[in-house]
């Protein structure tokens, strides 16, 4: 291998990331006010700038420098950055080369159209609508299995995908343990009840007082507005454009401030993440988050550990006091605390607390694995939902639309992704045991307002990394032990045996 | 020629505009709220795509599909379109192709670095300073200009980039006369005075009312915003993101209310046109307004000929007294009139009112022709600029910043461009000529709200042509006769002596 092949790697990694760069801000447009009637050329030009990025990533020149990068006597000769980047895309690229380009195609054309077809169906509530497609789905994706190939459980290659490493071995485990101890949970916590009479907080909350208030959030958790900018959308994202352009949208609920107060929050921890990754990063492929799973963990640490925590609250309130007095001028910050942590099973993943969140992810996870080691069929899913709600939360659905129909990650092709949101959950609570320790007097910290020392914390031991390291190597680093489901049950017990005193 | 090279040649004209849809928004974007410290890579990043634009317009086979499609017995059996698509594309591809790639990445270089030091010499009134970049940016066009060739003067090639066949000899007749009439015209203005009291419009014009207003007024216009919106900036602009995606910008200035009302008109009728585009022409490099004077023709025309008129006034001062009652709640109509009307020499082109702007035009066509004939050098501009200023507006700026760096232009290499404003006003003085015989009660149907004809009738003469035809083709086509300044006189003369009871 001669220099020039590390400098050729190099700059085709460079155009991807400029490429990149181009796409995102054309989805971020879309999703922040792009007009309309704009759409549909919109979508040609970003697949066009798609098929360009996947030509130069799947290119035979590619496929030779990666080959001779990874030869392990050239290997070792890399730098850190080098020896990652190579790791990274020879991953992707042996992944997209598998993979014969007409059925590609064929899958992507599929799933835009299917997309669009669940749209229509959860609007009908109809799901013999969007089955057909389904299925199809779901059969390429089998067959994408079998082009990958996988170890243990067909469904461990599309976790892969979004939480390197992660297996069904070890999720059935983590999921069987936070299981067995949430389903109790949340029993006794619906036996006590409301701890708070809700039509206190009534009221029309006015847009430009919650923007300012989202406003003050984000500097606050030391967000950086001179790198990133708030916008509004219909669901909210965190999307980096580049290294010093990192955004975050949100949704105003007029009727309910928290909606976009922990929306915001939540997307502030994915964009803290993103503004702390090393610079020498800059230009490659390793300047974004790990995984979906370690991304997770960052937007929920903050929205849920710190966000809805009583220290946090104790140096906030008055602020949300101040913009709304006529709602919590006497309302007492402990009823405020319970308000913003009121634990209930309800239908919708996407507006669950954070004690039945975990068990929503588990329906899906049940399902998805039952897929594709062909226990279930896709037919099948209506009913199975129905009966895993059930199970697990204790409710039912009354209509697909608001069950099966719901979210839309299946129309997009996405299995393998949902259990990312319950493992952020987890590693987010691991994570936190590890800082109490190092911050012996964190709550004070946060009472004080001096949350920079979390971020910093944070920074130094995981968002700096980018993609050098992947997760189990994060945990294991960090936390010196590997992933456990018993930080976040203890976690989420202490806190609400305390709120709902239990 | 084969069928397959027509199809080739499209295809690659189609990967062009969506090239361009991606710069377009990335450009839009960094002039409308892109965080600061991304600048830096997003320069970056727009420099790549701008590269592969430049590859692939220039490349080996575009120059083979464009000479196979321009002979001539194959360029007779094309389309319409196609014919028009081969004439201008080929018309690029030979100027880019002339100038070897070394000296074009020289420039390139040159230019972005001297916008960067002509913004620093204007914020220390330094023209030393920008001084060798200037000549440097003046030789290089110069060895442009003998790369392209030129016929008569050797402006007339850079002319000609914004100005398909404008040349010195008809701008000198078009500007003298036009010059001739202007100048004494201004004097009696001048002699005359304010016609209105300005402090009867001191106050602090709210944003949201401004903002309202403008979404009024390019509602009015027909503007539409399911294909559009409107952003804030610093130098207002409009810009085509796709057919369907056509946005303004605009700038609001809480002293005074004309700053962002003329200014959006003014966007809103450059959008107007590029809204009116035929949609057979998507796609295609076609669809977009034909020649920098055109376009400003537009902008000019809604800004001032109706914007600034009596009869749309009549119709329309009732929004802008209920806006803002306590500033307009007692004035009359006519004072209001008058006061966006008023006429009076001043330093700064951008800030001009409708009959000394094109003065400010004179000035710089002047100095630019005598670059490029040899007759002046570079060093000797901002002692020009003030003999010109004295001799054109009879004002003379005490200091460069506010004299011969005003404007960003020529740091950008931008020569040849200035004339285009001046012809706007000339051509929209003409078009309207014509489009009070097609419309004889013109002001009736604006006194009452009717301005979708002027629109209509736009579109069909002029905006659904996008380049199919030049500018010299449009005018003639359209009224009938060449380009001329009588129209322009006449209007500004009828106008004004009215107003200045002269």
């Amino acid at each position: 291998m001669s220099n020039k092949t590390l400098e050729s790697f190099r700059e085709r990694i460079q155009e991807l990331v400029y490429l990149r760069e181009a796409l995102s801000l054309m989805e971020w447009d879309l999703r922040t006010g792009a007009p309309k009637k704009g759409h549909q050329l919109r979508a040609e030009a970003i697949g066009y700038l798609a098929s360009r990025h996947h030509e130069l990533s799947t290119s035979a020149e590619m496929g030779e420098w990666l080959e001779a990068l990874s030869e392990p006597n050239v290997l070792k000769t890399l730098s850190d950055i080098d020896r990652a980047l190579v790791r990274v895309e020879k991953k992707q690229f042996d992944r997209m080369h598998k993979i014969p380009s007409k059925l590609m195609h064929e899958y992507q054309i599929l799933v835009s159209t299917a997309e669009s077809v669940w749209e229509d169906a959860k609007a009908q509530n109809d799901f013999p609508m969007f089955l057909p497609y389904l299925e199809k789905i779901v059969a390429i994706q089998k067959q994408f299995i079998d082009y990958w190939g996988y170890e243990g459980h067909p469904y461990n290659t599309l976790l892969d995908q979004y939480e390197p490493g992660m297996t069904v071995e070890h999720l059935d485990t983590l999921f069987g343990d936070l299981r067995s101890h949430l389903v109790p949970l949340v029993h006794a916590i619906a036996e006590k009840g409301l701890q708070v009479d809700p039509t206190t907080f009534v009221h029309q909350y006015s847009l430009d007082k919650q923007q300012e208030l989202n406003r003050l959030f984000l500097q606050g958790m030391g967000y950086d507005f001179a790198a990133g900018r708030i916008d509004t959308t219909v669901h909210p994202f965190q999307t980096t454009i580049n290294r010093y352009d990192v955004r975050v949208t949100t949704h105003y609920n007029l009727d309910d401030l928290r909606e976009t107060l922990f929306g915001t929050i939540h997307e502030g921890g994915h964009a803290l993440y993103e503004q702390g990754i090393s610079r020498d990063l800059i230009g490659t492929s390793l300047s974004e988050g790990t995984s979906m799973g370690i991304h997770e963990s960052q937007s929920r640490f903050w929205e849920n550990m710190i966000g809805r925590s009583l220290p946090f609250w104790e140096h906030n309130y008055d602020l949300v006091q101040k913009a709304f007095p006529s709602v919590f001028a006497n309302v007492p910050l402990h009823d405020f605390y319970r308000w913003i942590n009121h634990v209930e099973p309800s239908l919708i993943r996407t507006e669950a607390d954070e004690v039945t969140y975990n068990l929503h992810i588990m329906v899906r996870y049940e399902l998805e694995k039952g897929l594709f080691s062909g226990t279930y069929a896709v037919a099948d899913l209506p009913q199975l939902w129905r009966e895993k709600m059930k199970d697990c939360l204790g409710v039912v659905p009354e209509d697909d639309a608001t069950g099966v129909l719901q979210d839309v990650h299946w129309a997009g092709g996405s299995f393998g992704y949902f259990p990312s949101y319950a493992l952020g959950n987890l590693y987010a609570a691991q994570f936190q045991h590890t800082l109490r320790k190092a911050i012996p007097d964190l709550d004070e910290q946060v009472r004080t307002g001096n949350v920079h020392v979390i971020r910093e914390w944070l920074r130094t031991q995981i968002h700096q990394y980018g993609k050098m390291q992947e997760p189990a190597e994060i945990v294991m680093r960090v936390t010196g032990e590997p992933l456990s489901g018993a930080y976040l049950v203890e976690y989420l017990r202490d806190k609400y045996r305390a709120i709902y005193k239990l």
